[in-house]
């Protein structure tokens, strides 16, 4: 395969209403200048021409400073604006047809929650996963009941992929992902909902990688 | 272009949702045997894999039947289930983008209301268009105000292109649309909310073609 995983250590899960009535521009720069590794855009809501333009808007935002800009759901708008991957949930589009459309450059990352759903990521056609929820949130409305960090270690080393977990991680507690084998946290509110996202980041990094 | 428009007279737009508690594939089978000659499926809140289904399994009734599938501004669903088309609307993806994404093979369709829109329909892209709403309708929330049988006329003459009228269709106004110069009719409710699907898809081709 051509593509490289990027570092995962800390990935942002954000869209233009999770940022409040700062510019999300503003909010993810600080983000980056904190040490995030990765951004995901995810707007569930948004029509494609609005969220299209909310992708070509990060990815001017990343790209010079070499943060890939991976979507959402949304197979179109990834390849419209040129990121560097698209992250699938248990109800987007299937992987294998997903990786078709794609071509063999994109980034694929997989949700999953479960043992069964673990076993779907195939490592031919997946990059990543993302575990979770493992803590209680309230970002995602159909999140379903959070794991914890015990099973989230039982599905990373089952599921034999690099991974970030994702739901409720804050600065209190993270300490508990260390260990797991886990790569990365996922985080929305921690970050967007921070008064000061970039000191935010740059402690939910140095907390991750203690 | 390796694309060749198939008959727009009768242009059956929906979604699973639209037909009420009978199974969508009973509804567009009958109306295919009452004279529907293109189906678009339109359901702008399912999840991907979900609209995805909904494709293959419309795919599967349609092919057999000469019956072109179109899907609604899902590009991604288009491409995945192997569509005849595209529809665009004004929130979707610009229609330069998507001629990129879809290849030459693929038709694409853009809805357009007013002048400025007419003007954007670029011929070496775009395939056809839907004019309206040219009539008060109650499926589609942000349809806006019906433009009326004259300016649809007027829009068919500015834009140069194929064209179906769309919006609050039915078979005691379909008249008002004789004589306008567009070569069909779209609608959503005036077959899937019929009694009888096949008898109200019949009456209203011969009512247009009349």
């Amino acid at each position: 395969m051509s593509r490289t995983l990027p570092d995962l250590s800390l990935y942002l899960v954000m869209g233009a209403a999770d940022t409040g009535k700062r510019p999300f521009e503003e909010v993810v720069l600080a983000a980056i200048e904190g040490g995030v590794t990765v951004v995901q855009l995810r707007e569930k809501d948004a029509d494609t021409r609005v969220l299209l333009e909310h992708a070509l808007r990060l990815k001017a935002l990343l790209e010079p400073r070499g943060v890939p800009l991976i979507v959402n759901d949304r197979i179109d708008v990834a390849l419209a604006a040129g990121a560097a991957g698209v992250h699938l949930g248990q109800d987007d589009m299937p992987a294998s047809i997903a990786r078709r459309l794609v071509g063999e450059d994109m980034l694929i990352g997989l949700s999953v929650s479960d043992r069964v759903e673990a076993d779907t990521a195939n490592p031919d056609i997946v990059d990543y996963v993302g575990i979770g929820s493992v803590f209680p949130t309230g970002t995602k409305a159909d999140a379903g009941e959070a794991i914890g960090p015990d099973f989230a270690a039982k599905l990373r080393r089952r599921v034999g992929l690099p991974a970030v977990a994702i739901g409720g991680i804050n600065q209190t507690n993270l300490g508990q992902l260390r260990g797991t084998g886990i790569e990365g946290i996922a985080v929305v509110s921690a970050i967007c909902a921070a008064d000061d996202p970039r000191l935010a980041a740059r402690n939910l990094r140095a907390g991750f990688l203690a």
